[in-house]
Protein backbone atom coordinates (compact mmCIF):
# COMPACT_ATOMS: atom_id res chain seq x y z
CA UNK A 1 0.00 0.00 0.00
CA UNK A 2 1.63 3.42 -1.36
CA UNK A 3 1.84 6.10 2.12
CA UNK A 4 -1.00 8.32 0.17
CA UNK A 5 -3.28 4.98 0.30
CA UNK A 6 -2.40 4.21 3.79
CA UNK A 7 -3.23 7.59 4.74
CA UNK A 8 -6.50 7.58 3.26
CA UNK A 9 -7.43 4.36 4.41
CA UNK A 10 -7.61 5.54 8.16
CA UNK A 11 -11.39 7.41 9.20
CA UNK A 12 -8.72 10.46 10.64
CA UNK A 13 -7.63 11.24 7.20
CA UNK A 14 -8.76 15.23 7.40
CA UNK A 15 -6.55 17.20 5.23
CA UNK A 16 -7.98 18.57 2.38
CA UNK A 17 -4.81 17.01 0.32
CA UNK A 18 -5.42 13.58 1.48
CA UNK A 19 -9.16 13.55 1.34
CA UNK A 20 -8.69 14.33 -2.47
CA UNK A 21 -6.29 11.44 -3.09
CA UNK A 22 -8.84 8.92 -1.30
CA UNK A 23 -11.73 10.29 -3.38
CA UNK A 24 -9.53 10.08 -6.68
CA UNK A 25 -7.53 7.02 -5.74
CA UNK A 26 -4.88 9.01 -6.28
CA UNK A 27 -4.96 8.97 -10.28
CA UNK A 28 -5.07 12.86 -11.00
CA UNK A 29 -6.42 14.58 -7.89
CA UNK A 30 -7.08 18.17 -8.05
CA UNK A 31 -4.97 20.28 -6.08
CA UNK A 32 -6.34 21.50 -2.95
CA UNK A 33 -8.41 24.57 -3.15
CA UNK A 34 -10.74 26.59 -0.87
CA UNK A 35 -11.81 24.35 2.34
CA UNK A 36 -13.94 24.37 5.47
CA UNK A 37 -16.24 21.88 7.61
CA UNK A 38 -18.67 21.53 5.03
CA UNK A 39 -16.14 20.65 2.37
CA UNK A 40 -14.04 18.14 4.42
CA UNK A 41 -17.55 16.51 5.40
CA UNK A 42 -18.43 16.39 1.85
CA UNK A 43 -15.60 14.98 0.60
CA UNK A 44 -15.31 12.01 3.50
CA UNK A 45 -18.93 10.57 2.61
CA UNK A 46 -18.38 6.86 2.66
CA UNK A 47 -22.07 4.53 2.77
CA UNK A 48 -21.92 2.75 5.67
CA UNK A 49 -23.64 -0.91 5.85
CA UNK A 50 -22.33 -2.21 9.35
CA UNK A 51 -24.30 -0.20 11.98
CA UNK A 52 -24.79 -0.40 15.89
CA UNK A 53 -28.52 -1.96 16.02
CA UNK A 54 -29.26 -0.88 19.20
CA UNK A 55 -27.92 2.50 19.38
CA UNK A 56 -30.77 4.89 18.52
CA UNK A 57 -30.90 7.99 17.28
CA UNK A 58 -30.77 11.29 19.50
CA UNK A 59 -33.88 12.94 19.95
CA UNK A 60 -34.93 15.17 17.30
CA UNK A 61 -32.18 14.17 15.21
CA UNK A 62 -35.00 12.99 12.80
CA UNK A 63 -36.62 16.20 12.98
CA UNK A 64 -32.99 18.08 12.05
CA UNK A 65 -32.43 15.72 8.76
CA UNK A 66 -35.58 16.06 7.23
CA UNK A 67 -35.90 20.13 7.88
CA UNK A 68 -32.09 20.13 5.89
CA UNK A 69 -34.04 18.26 3.51
CA UNK A 70 -37.21 20.86 3.27
CA UNK A 71 -34.17 23.44 2.83
CA UNK A 72 -32.87 21.57 -0.76
CA UNK A 73 -34.42 23.66 -3.65
CA UNK A 74 -37.27 22.40 -5.29
CA UNK A 75 -38.52 22.66 -8.51
CA UNK A 76 -40.92 26.12 -8.49
CA UNK A 77 -41.13 25.18 -4.93
CA UNK A 78 -43.24 22.61 -5.77
CA UNK A 79 -41.83 20.46 -3.19
CA UNK A 80 -42.87 16.77 -5.20
CA UNK A 81 -41.23 14.40 -2.51
CA UNK A 82 -42.45 13.15 0.71
CA UNK A 83 -40.38 10.73 2.99
CA UNK A 84 -41.46 7.77 5.30
CA UNK A 85 -39.60 7.29 8.47
CA UNK A 86 -39.45 3.26 8.98
CA UNK A 87 -37.96 2.47 12.58
CA UNK A 88 -40.24 -0.95 13.21
CA UNK A 89 -38.85 -3.73 13.48
CA UNK A 90 -40.88 -6.03 11.31
CA UNK A 91 -41.81 -3.49 9.05
CA UNK A 92 -38.01 -2.64 8.21
CA UNK A 93 -37.32 -6.58 8.07
CA UNK A 94 -40.37 -6.74 5.82
CA UNK A 95 -38.49 -3.77 3.18
CA UNK A 96 -35.24 -5.41 3.75
CA UNK A 97 -36.95 -8.44 1.48
CA UNK A 98 -38.54 -5.71 -1.08
CA UNK A 99 -34.86 -4.78 -1.39
CA UNK A 100 -32.89 -7.38 -2.04
CA UNK A 101 -32.72 -8.77 1.24
CA UNK A 102 -30.19 -6.41 2.61
CA UNK A 103 -29.10 -7.29 6.20
CA UNK A 104 -28.35 -3.56 6.95
CA UNK A 105 -31.75 -2.07 6.43
CA UNK A 106 -32.68 -4.53 8.95
CA UNK A 107 -29.37 -3.61 11.77
CA UNK A 108 -30.05 0.45 11.28
CA UNK A 109 -32.08 1.86 13.74
CA UNK A 110 -34.13 4.61 10.80
CA UNK A 111 -34.86 3.88 7.25
CA UNK A 112 -35.48 6.95 5.28
CA UNK A 113 -37.70 5.81 2.32
CA UNK A 114 -37.92 8.91 -0.30
CA UNK A 115 -40.58 9.29 -1.98
CA UNK A 116 -41.23 10.85 -5.80
CA UNK A 117 -44.88 12.50 -4.50
CA UNK A 118 -47.17 13.46 -7.35
CA UNK A 119 -50.25 12.80 -5.06
CA UNK A 120 -50.07 16.09 -3.22
CA UNK A 121 -50.58 18.15 -6.47
CA UNK A 122 -52.97 15.76 -7.37
CA UNK A 123 -55.33 16.23 -4.28
CA UNK A 124 -54.62 20.13 -4.51
CA UNK A 125 -56.05 19.99 -7.88
CA UNK A 126 -58.66 17.82 -6.93
CA UNK A 127 -59.81 20.20 -3.87
CA UNK A 128 -60.33 23.23 -6.44
CA UNK A 129 -61.80 20.84 -8.89
CA UNK A 130 -58.68 21.26 -11.33
CA UNK A 131 -57.67 19.05 -13.23
CA UNK A 132 -53.89 18.84 -13.25
CA UNK A 133 -52.89 18.58 -16.70
CA UNK A 134 -49.06 18.60 -16.47
CA UNK A 135 -49.30 15.20 -13.78
CA UNK A 136 -49.25 12.33 -16.12
CA UNK A 137 -45.91 13.91 -17.97
CA UNK A 138 -42.39 12.05 -17.74
CA UNK A 139 -41.13 16.13 -16.76
CA UNK A 140 -43.52 15.71 -13.49
CA UNK A 141 -41.80 12.13 -12.88
CA UNK A 142 -38.56 14.03 -13.36
CA UNK A 143 -39.46 16.73 -10.87
CA UNK A 144 -40.73 14.06 -8.43
CA UNK A 145 -37.37 12.44 -8.40
CA UNK A 146 -34.93 14.79 -8.56
CA UNK A 147 -37.09 16.81 -5.56
CA UNK A 148 -36.39 13.53 -3.88
CA UNK A 149 -32.72 13.16 -4.59
CA UNK A 150 -31.92 16.83 -3.68
CA UNK A 151 -33.71 16.46 -0.40
CA UNK A 152 -32.04 13.29 0.48
CA UNK A 153 -28.96 14.38 -0.39
CA UNK A 154 -29.35 17.07 2.42
CA UNK A 155 -30.23 14.55 5.25
CA UNK A 156 -27.39 12.47 4.57
CA UNK A 157 -25.19 15.26 4.61
CA UNK A 158 -26.44 16.22 7.40
CA UNK A 159 -26.49 13.04 9.18
CA UNK A 160 -23.22 12.41 8.18
CA UNK A 161 -22.32 15.54 9.94
CA UNK A 162 -23.43 14.67 13.32
CA UNK A 163 -21.04 11.06 13.12
CA UNK A 164 -24.27 9.05 11.52
CA UNK A 165 -23.43 6.41 8.60
CA UNK A 166 -26.19 6.29 6.38
CA UNK A 167 -26.64 4.07 2.94
CA UNK A 168 -28.66 4.62 -0.16
CA UNK A 169 -30.33 1.62 -1.67
CA UNK A 170 -31.07 1.81 -5.15
CA UNK A 171 -32.94 -1.66 -4.64
CA UNK A 172 -35.87 -0.18 -3.60
CA UNK A 173 -36.73 0.40 -6.70
CA UNK A 174 -36.59 -3.78 -7.62
CA UNK A 175 -40.31 -3.83 -6.40
CA UNK A 176 -42.03 -0.80 -6.17
CA UNK A 177 -45.54 -2.20 -5.86
CA UNK A 178 -44.79 -3.99 -2.93
CA UNK A 179 -43.16 -1.08 -1.65
CA UNK A 180 -45.92 1.15 -2.18
CA UNK A 181 -48.36 -1.36 -0.60
CA UNK A 182 -46.31 -1.92 2.12
CA UNK A 183 -45.85 1.91 2.96
CA UNK A 184 -49.65 2.31 2.11
CA UNK A 185 -48.74 5.07 -0.44
CA UNK A 186 -51.22 6.63 -2.57
CA UNK A 187 -51.06 6.32 -6.50
CA UNK A 188 -48.74 8.46 -7.70
CA UNK A 189 -46.37 8.33 -5.46
CA UNK A 190 -43.49 6.19 -5.82
CA UNK A 191 -40.43 5.27 -3.23
CA UNK A 192 -37.49 6.46 -5.47
CA UNK A 193 -34.45 4.88 -3.11
CA UNK A 194 -34.20 4.26 0.86
CA UNK A 195 -31.50 5.59 3.56
CA UNK A 196 -30.41 3.56 6.21
CA UNK A 197 -29.49 5.85 8.90
CA UNK A 198 -27.88 5.03 12.15
CA UNK A 199 -24.10 4.82 13.84
CA UNK A 200 -21.30 3.02 11.82
CA UNK A 201 -20.07 0.06 13.75
CA UNK A 202 -16.37 1.22 14.80
CA UNK A 203 -15.10 -2.14 14.72
CA UNK A 204 -15.87 -1.91 10.64
CA UNK A 205 -13.55 -0.32 8.47
CA UNK A 206 -14.97 1.64 5.87
CA UNK A 207 -12.98 3.32 3.36
CA UNK A 208 -13.51 6.58 0.80
CA UNK A 209 -13.96 5.30 -2.18
CA UNK A 210 -12.32 6.43 -5.37
CA UNK A 211 -14.50 7.82 -8.56
CA UNK A 212 -13.69 8.40 -11.97
CA UNK A 213 -10.88 11.10 -12.02
CA UNK A 214 -12.27 14.68 -12.39
CA UNK A 215 -11.04 14.97 -16.53
CA UNK A 216 -13.64 12.47 -16.83
CA UNK A 217 -17.08 14.02 -15.40
CA UNK A 218 -16.15 17.67 -15.48
CA UNK A 219 -16.21 19.25 -19.49
CA UNK A 220 -15.11 22.53 -20.16
CA UNK A 221 -17.41 24.51 -22.42
CA UNK A 222 -19.01 21.45 -24.39
CA UNK A 223 -18.79 17.42 -23.55
CA UNK A 224 -15.59 16.16 -24.53
CA UNK A 225 -13.78 12.60 -23.43
CA UNK A 226 -10.33 12.89 -24.56
CA UNK A 227 -8.11 9.71 -23.51
CA UNK A 228 -11.13 8.39 -21.46
CA UNK A 229 -9.85 4.59 -22.21
CA UNK A 230 -6.66 5.46 -20.63
CA UNK A 231 -8.49 7.22 -17.65
CA UNK A 232 -10.92 4.24 -17.36
CA UNK A 233 -7.91 2.20 -17.11
CA UNK A 234 -6.04 3.88 -14.41
CA UNK A 235 -9.24 3.90 -12.95
CA UNK A 236 -10.03 0.48 -13.01
CA UNK A 237 -6.59 -0.07 -10.97
CA UNK A 238 -6.94 2.19 -8.12
CA UNK A 239 -10.56 0.61 -7.49
CA UNK A 240 -9.30 -2.87 -8.08
CA UNK A 241 -6.41 -1.88 -5.22
CA UNK A 242 -9.26 -0.34 -3.04
CA UNK A 243 -11.49 -3.86 -3.66
CA UNK A 244 -8.93 -5.85 -2.08
CA UNK A 245 -7.76 -3.28 0.77
CA UNK A 246 -11.27 -3.61 1.82
CA UNK A 247 -11.80 -7.47 0.98
CA UNK A 248 -14.03 -6.80 -1.91
CA UNK A 249 -11.79 -9.25 -4.39
CA UNK A 250 -9.85 -7.36 -7.05
CA UNK A 251 -12.64 -6.14 -9.30
CA UNK A 252 -12.22 -3.35 -11.33
CA UNK A 253 -15.00 -0.66 -12.66
CA UNK A 254 -15.56 -2.09 -16.00
CA UNK A 255 -16.45 -5.76 -15.32
CA UNK A 256 -18.55 -4.06 -12.47
CA UNK A 257 -20.33 -2.10 -14.92
CA UNK A 258 -20.01 -4.87 -17.46
CA UNK A 259 -22.28 -6.98 -15.18
CA UNK A 260 -24.74 -4.55 -13.50
CA UNK A 261 -25.94 -2.73 -16.70
CA UNK A 262 -24.34 -5.03 -19.45
CA UNK A 263 -26.98 -7.63 -19.30
CA UNK A 264 -31.10 -7.48 -18.13
CA UNK A 265 -30.03 -9.78 -15.09
CA UNK A 266 -28.18 -6.85 -14.01
CA UNK A 267 -31.62 -4.53 -13.92
CA UNK A 268 -32.72 -7.48 -10.95
CA UNK A 269 -36.44 -6.65 -12.10
CA UNK A 270 -36.28 -2.78 -12.80
CA UNK A 271 -36.68 -3.79 -16.48
CA UNK A 272 -40.44 -3.73 -15.76
CA UNK A 273 -40.19 -0.33 -14.01
CA UNK A 274 -41.85 1.64 -16.67
CA UNK A 275 -45.12 -1.17 -16.91
CA UNK A 276 -45.29 -1.17 -12.76
CA UNK A 277 -45.49 2.72 -12.43
CA UNK A 278 -48.15 3.18 -15.05
CA UNK A 279 -50.51 0.69 -13.38
CA UNK A 280 -49.13 2.94 -9.95
CA UNK A 281 -51.35 6.16 -11.49
CA UNK A 282 -48.08 7.80 -13.39
CA UNK A 283 -48.85 8.58 -16.78
CA UNK A 284 -45.10 8.73 -18.07
CA UNK A 285 -46.33 11.01 -21.21
CA UNK B 1 -43.60 41.95 10.14
CA UNK B 2 -43.12 39.68 13.29
CA UNK B 3 -40.18 39.30 15.23
CA UNK B 4 -39.47 36.09 14.07
CA UNK B 5 -39.73 37.06 10.31
CA UNK B 6 -37.97 39.76 10.92
CA UNK B 7 -34.78 37.70 12.53
CA UNK B 8 -35.19 35.24 9.48
CA UNK B 9 -35.32 37.82 6.88
CA UNK B 10 -31.61 39.00 7.94
CA UNK B 11 -28.93 36.77 6.45
CA UNK B 12 -26.96 36.38 9.48
CA UNK B 13 -29.81 34.91 11.42
CA UNK B 14 -27.96 32.45 12.74
CA UNK B 15 -29.97 29.95 15.86
CA UNK B 16 -31.01 26.89 14.63
CA UNK B 17 -34.42 27.55 16.30
CA UNK B 18 -34.59 31.26 13.79
CA UNK B 19 -33.29 28.89 11.31
CA UNK B 20 -36.22 26.60 11.85
CA UNK B 21 -39.06 28.92 12.44
CA UNK B 22 -37.63 30.31 8.86
CA UNK B 23 -37.58 27.35 7.01
CA UNK B 24 -41.14 26.81 7.63
CA UNK B 25 -42.77 30.01 7.82
CA UNK B 26 -43.15 30.10 11.51
CA UNK B 27 -46.17 27.03 10.46
CA UNK B 28 -44.99 24.47 13.26
CA UNK B 29 -41.22 24.78 13.15
CA UNK B 30 -40.03 21.71 14.69
CA UNK B 31 -37.80 22.08 18.32
CA UNK B 32 -34.17 22.54 17.76
CA UNK B 33 -32.15 20.01 17.75
CA UNK B 34 -28.93 18.69 17.40
CA UNK B 35 -26.62 21.41 15.15
CA UNK B 36 -23.59 22.41 13.84
CA UNK B 37 -21.97 24.40 10.98
CA UNK B 38 -22.76 21.73 8.48
CA UNK B 39 -26.58 21.85 9.22
CA UNK B 40 -27.03 25.92 9.52
CA UNK B 41 -25.18 25.67 6.11
CA UNK B 42 -28.19 23.33 4.79
CA UNK B 43 -30.83 25.13 6.54
CA UNK B 44 -30.13 28.65 5.30
CA UNK B 45 -29.95 27.40 2.00
CA UNK B 46 -31.92 30.43 -0.43
CA UNK B 47 -32.04 30.56 -4.09
CA UNK B 48 -29.64 33.49 -5.48
CA UNK B 49 -30.51 35.16 -8.22
CA UNK B 50 -28.74 38.52 -8.58
CA UNK B 51 -25.01 38.00 -8.91
CA UNK B 52 -21.63 39.86 -9.19
CA UNK B 53 -20.97 39.67 -13.05
CA UNK B 54 -17.45 40.64 -12.36
CA UNK B 55 -16.24 38.93 -9.35
CA UNK B 56 -15.04 35.24 -10.31
CA UNK B 57 -14.31 32.71 -8.56
CA UNK B 58 -10.92 32.06 -6.20
CA UNK B 59 -8.79 29.58 -8.34
CA UNK B 60 -9.36 26.06 -7.38
CA UNK B 61 -12.98 26.47 -6.46
CA UNK B 62 -14.37 24.66 -9.55
CA UNK B 63 -12.45 21.45 -8.76
CA UNK B 64 -13.54 21.73 -5.28
CA UNK B 65 -17.36 21.68 -6.11
CA UNK B 66 -16.61 18.92 -8.53
CA UNK B 67 -14.80 16.91 -6.10
CA UNK B 68 -17.90 17.30 -3.27
CA UNK B 69 -19.83 16.51 -6.42
CA UNK B 70 -18.00 13.23 -7.07
CA UNK B 71 -18.11 12.12 -2.91
CA UNK B 72 -22.36 11.79 -3.20
CA UNK B 73 -23.58 8.41 -3.56
CA UNK B 74 -23.91 6.73 -6.75
CA UNK B 75 -25.82 3.65 -7.40
CA UNK B 76 -23.76 1.01 -7.63
CA UNK B 77 -20.84 3.26 -8.32
CA UNK B 78 -21.69 3.40 -11.80
CA UNK B 79 -21.38 6.78 -12.08
CA UNK B 80 -24.02 7.90 -14.47
CA UNK B 81 -23.72 11.83 -14.29
CA UNK B 82 -21.12 14.52 -16.16
CA UNK B 83 -21.05 18.25 -15.66
CA UNK B 84 -20.13 20.75 -18.20
CA UNK B 85 -18.82 24.06 -16.56
CA UNK B 86 -19.75 27.41 -18.78
CA UNK B 87 -17.97 30.00 -18.44
CA UNK B 88 -17.91 31.48 -21.89
CA UNK B 89 -20.26 34.54 -21.93
CA UNK B 90 -21.32 34.07 -25.48
CA UNK B 91 -22.04 30.46 -24.30
CA UNK B 92 -24.00 31.18 -21.24
CA UNK B 93 -26.54 34.02 -22.84
CA UNK B 94 -26.87 31.39 -25.75
CA UNK B 95 -27.95 29.06 -22.84
CA UNK B 96 -29.96 31.57 -20.94
CA UNK B 97 -32.03 32.06 -24.13
CA UNK B 98 -33.05 28.39 -24.42
CA UNK B 99 -34.01 28.39 -20.61
CA UNK B 100 -36.93 30.92 -20.59
CA UNK B 101 -34.32 33.77 -21.21
CA UNK B 102 -33.41 33.95 -17.16
CA UNK B 103 -30.95 36.90 -16.82
CA UNK B 104 -29.13 35.18 -14.17
CA UNK B 105 -27.78 32.80 -16.05
CA UNK B 106 -25.91 35.77 -18.44
CA UNK B 107 -25.09 37.89 -14.89
CA UNK B 108 -22.98 34.85 -12.37
CA UNK B 109 -19.91 33.75 -13.86
CA UNK B 110 -20.32 29.78 -13.60
CA UNK B 111 -23.02 27.65 -15.41
CA UNK B 112 -23.09 24.34 -14.54
CA UNK B 113 -25.12 22.13 -16.67
CA UNK B 114 -25.50 18.51 -15.15
CA UNK B 115 -25.95 16.33 -17.30
CA UNK B 116 -27.49 12.64 -16.54
CA UNK B 117 -24.86 10.59 -18.52
CA UNK B 118 -25.32 6.85 -19.91
CA UNK B 119 -22.98 7.76 -23.01
CA UNK B 120 -20.15 6.74 -20.67
CA UNK B 121 -21.62 3.52 -20.16
CA UNK B 122 -22.05 2.99 -23.61
CA UNK B 123 -18.54 3.78 -24.84
CA UNK B 124 -17.48 1.15 -21.62
CA UNK B 125 -19.37 -1.53 -23.64
CA UNK B 126 -18.04 -0.74 -26.99
CA UNK B 127 -15.02 -1.23 -25.98
CA UNK B 128 -15.72 -4.39 -24.66
CA UNK B 129 -17.65 -5.25 -27.47
CA UNK B 130 -20.91 -5.71 -25.35
CA UNK B 131 -24.23 -5.00 -26.11
CA UNK B 132 -25.55 -2.78 -23.11
CA UNK B 133 -28.81 -3.98 -22.15
CA UNK B 134 -29.69 -2.28 -19.44
CA UNK B 135 -29.24 1.11 -20.88
CA UNK B 136 -32.31 1.44 -23.35
CA UNK B 137 -34.62 1.34 -19.42
CA UNK B 138 -36.71 3.83 -17.61
CA UNK B 139 -34.52 2.65 -14.89
CA UNK B 140 -31.46 3.79 -16.34
CA UNK B 141 -32.90 7.40 -17.14
CA UNK B 142 -33.69 7.24 -13.54
CA UNK B 143 -30.17 6.38 -12.54
CA UNK B 144 -28.77 9.33 -14.55
CA UNK B 145 -31.00 11.72 -12.76
CA UNK B 146 -30.86 10.04 -9.62
CA UNK B 147 -26.95 10.24 -9.90
CA UNK B 148 -26.84 13.58 -11.59
CA UNK B 149 -29.09 15.53 -8.23
CA UNK B 150 -26.96 13.87 -5.72
CA UNK B 151 -23.70 15.14 -7.22
CA UNK B 152 -25.71 18.58 -7.95
CA UNK B 153 -26.61 19.14 -4.26
CA UNK B 154 -23.13 18.59 -2.98
CA UNK B 155 -21.45 21.31 -5.01
CA UNK B 156 -24.21 23.72 -4.16
CA UNK B 157 -23.82 22.60 -0.17
CA UNK B 158 -20.16 23.00 -0.72
CA UNK B 159 -20.45 26.23 -2.83
CA UNK B 160 -22.70 27.64 -0.29
CA UNK B 161 -20.50 27.41 2.60
CA UNK B 162 -18.16 29.37 0.79
CA UNK B 163 -19.89 31.84 0.86
CA UNK B 164 -21.25 31.85 -3.26
CA UNK B 165 -24.93 32.19 -4.16
CA UNK B 166 -26.73 29.33 -6.55
CA UNK B 167 -29.88 28.93 -8.17
CA UNK B 168 -31.13 25.61 -10.04
CA UNK B 169 -32.62 25.88 -13.30
CA UNK B 170 -34.98 23.63 -14.13
CA UNK B 171 -35.60 24.75 -17.80
CA UNK B 172 -32.41 23.62 -19.05
CA UNK B 173 -35.15 21.09 -19.81
CA UNK B 174 -37.32 23.19 -21.85
CA UNK B 175 -35.53 22.64 -24.74
CA UNK B 176 -33.13 19.43 -24.14
CA UNK B 177 -32.05 18.81 -28.01
CA UNK B 178 -31.03 22.40 -28.14
CA UNK B 179 -29.09 22.13 -25.37
CA UNK B 180 -27.67 19.19 -26.20
CA UNK B 181 -26.60 20.41 -29.42
CA UNK B 182 -24.74 23.90 -27.44
CA UNK B 183 -22.67 21.37 -25.11
CA UNK B 184 -21.79 18.88 -27.76
CA UNK B 185 -23.90 16.28 -25.94
CA UNK B 186 -23.21 12.54 -27.28
CA UNK B 187 -26.92 10.84 -27.55
CA UNK B 188 -27.86 8.99 -23.95
CA UNK B 189 -26.94 12.06 -22.53
CA UNK B 190 -28.93 14.87 -21.47
CA UNK B 191 -29.30 18.23 -19.34
CA UNK B 192 -31.33 17.73 -16.50
CA UNK B 193 -31.08 21.51 -14.80
CA UNK B 194 -28.14 23.89 -14.49
CA UNK B 195 -26.75 25.46 -11.36
CA UNK B 196 -25.65 29.19 -11.75
CA UNK B 197 -22.94 30.07 -9.25
CA UNK B 198 -21.14 33.18 -8.31
CA UNK B 199 -21.38 35.75 -5.59
CA UNK B 200 -24.81 37.22 -4.54
CA UNK B 201 -25.38 40.62 -4.89
CA UNK B 202 -25.04 42.27 -1.21
CA UNK B 203 -27.82 45.21 -2.48
CA UNK B 204 -29.92 42.07 -3.35
CA UNK B 205 -31.75 41.02 -0.16
CA UNK B 206 -32.39 36.99 -0.04
CA UNK B 207 -34.63 35.26 1.81
CA UNK B 208 -34.72 31.81 3.41
CA UNK B 209 -38.08 30.43 1.91
CA UNK B 210 -40.91 28.92 3.55
CA UNK B 211 -41.71 25.41 2.84
CA UNK B 212 -44.17 22.85 3.71
CA UNK B 213 -44.88 21.72 7.29
CA UNK B 214 -42.68 18.56 8.58
CA UNK B 215 -45.80 16.84 9.09
CA UNK B 216 -46.65 17.24 5.42
CA UNK B 217 -43.51 15.74 3.86
CA UNK B 218 -42.72 13.19 6.67
CA UNK B 219 -44.89 10.18 7.30
CA UNK B 220 -44.20 7.47 10.26
CA UNK B 221 -44.21 3.91 9.03
CA UNK B 222 -46.79 4.74 6.32
CA UNK B 223 -48.05 7.14 4.08
CA UNK B 224 -50.70 9.89 5.66
CA UNK B 225 -51.64 12.90 5.08
CA UNK B 226 -53.89 13.81 8.05
CA UNK B 227 -55.07 17.41 8.11
CA UNK B 228 -53.25 18.28 4.90
CA UNK B 229 -55.98 20.79 3.38
CA UNK B 230 -55.75 22.76 7.22
CA UNK B 231 -51.89 22.91 7.19
CA UNK B 232 -51.90 23.76 3.35
CA UNK B 233 -53.81 26.67 4.31
CA UNK B 234 -52.00 27.97 6.66
CA UNK B 235 -48.80 27.29 4.35
CA UNK B 236 -50.75 29.23 2.11
CA UNK B 237 -51.06 32.15 4.25
CA UNK B 238 -47.46 31.91 5.67
CA UNK B 239 -46.17 31.56 1.75
CA UNK B 240 -48.57 34.75 0.52
CA UNK B 241 -46.65 36.53 3.46
CA UNK B 242 -43.34 35.83 2.41
CA UNK B 243 -44.13 36.74 -0.95
CA UNK B 244 -45.20 40.12 -0.13
CA UNK B 245 -41.79 40.74 2.08
CA UNK B 246 -40.05 40.33 -1.08
CA UNK B 247 -41.75 42.16 -3.23
CA UNK B 248 -43.36 39.52 -5.37
CA UNK B 249 -47.35 40.17 -5.18
CA UNK B 250 -49.00 37.89 -2.34
CA UNK B 251 -49.04 34.56 -4.14
CA UNK B 252 -49.57 31.84 -1.91
CA UNK B 253 -48.35 28.35 -2.69
CA UNK B 254 -51.74 26.36 -4.60
CA UNK B 255 -52.31 29.30 -7.09
CA UNK B 256 -48.79 28.61 -7.91
CA UNK B 257 -48.53 25.18 -8.25
CA UNK B 258 -52.52 25.10 -10.35
CA UNK B 259 -50.50 27.39 -12.80
CA UNK B 260 -47.63 24.98 -13.13
CA UNK B 261 -48.63 21.90 -13.42
CA UNK B 262 -52.79 22.85 -13.37
CA UNK B 263 -51.92 23.16 -16.79
CA UNK B 264 -50.09 21.93 -20.04
CA UNK B 265 -48.57 25.51 -20.68
CA UNK B 266 -47.02 25.56 -17.34
CA UNK B 267 -44.47 22.75 -18.64
CA UNK B 268 -43.21 25.20 -20.78
CA UNK B 269 -42.45 22.84 -23.37
CA UNK B 270 -41.38 19.98 -21.35
CA UNK B 271 -44.76 17.65 -22.12
CA UNK B 272 -42.31 17.01 -25.26
CA UNK B 273 -39.57 15.58 -23.23
CA UNK B 274 -40.48 11.91 -23.82
CA UNK B 275 -40.40 11.79 -27.39
CA UNK B 276 -37.15 14.38 -27.72
CA UNK B 277 -35.32 11.94 -25.29
CA UNK B 278 -36.15 9.11 -27.52
CA UNK B 279 -34.81 11.08 -30.16
CA UNK B 280 -31.31 11.67 -28.09
CA UNK B 281 -30.97 7.90 -28.00
CA UNK B 282 -32.88 7.08 -24.64
CA UNK B 283 -34.64 3.79 -24.69
CA UNK B 284 -36.92 4.32 -21.37
CA UNK B 285 -38.72 1.25 -21.91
Amino acid sequence: MSATAAAAATATAESIADLLSARYGAVDPPAPGPSNEVIRTLLNHRSVRSFLPDRPLPPGTLETLIAAASSASTSSNLQTWSVVAVEDPERKARLSVLAANQKFIRDAPLLLVWIADLSRLERVGEARGQEMEGLPYLEAFVLGVVDAALAAQNAVTAAESLGLGCVYIGAMRNKPAEVAAELKLPPNAMAVFGVSVGYPDPDVRTEVKPRLPLSLVLHRETYGAPAEAEAIARYDAALAEFSRRNGMGDTAWTPRVLSRIGTLAGLSGRDKMREVLTAMGFGLR
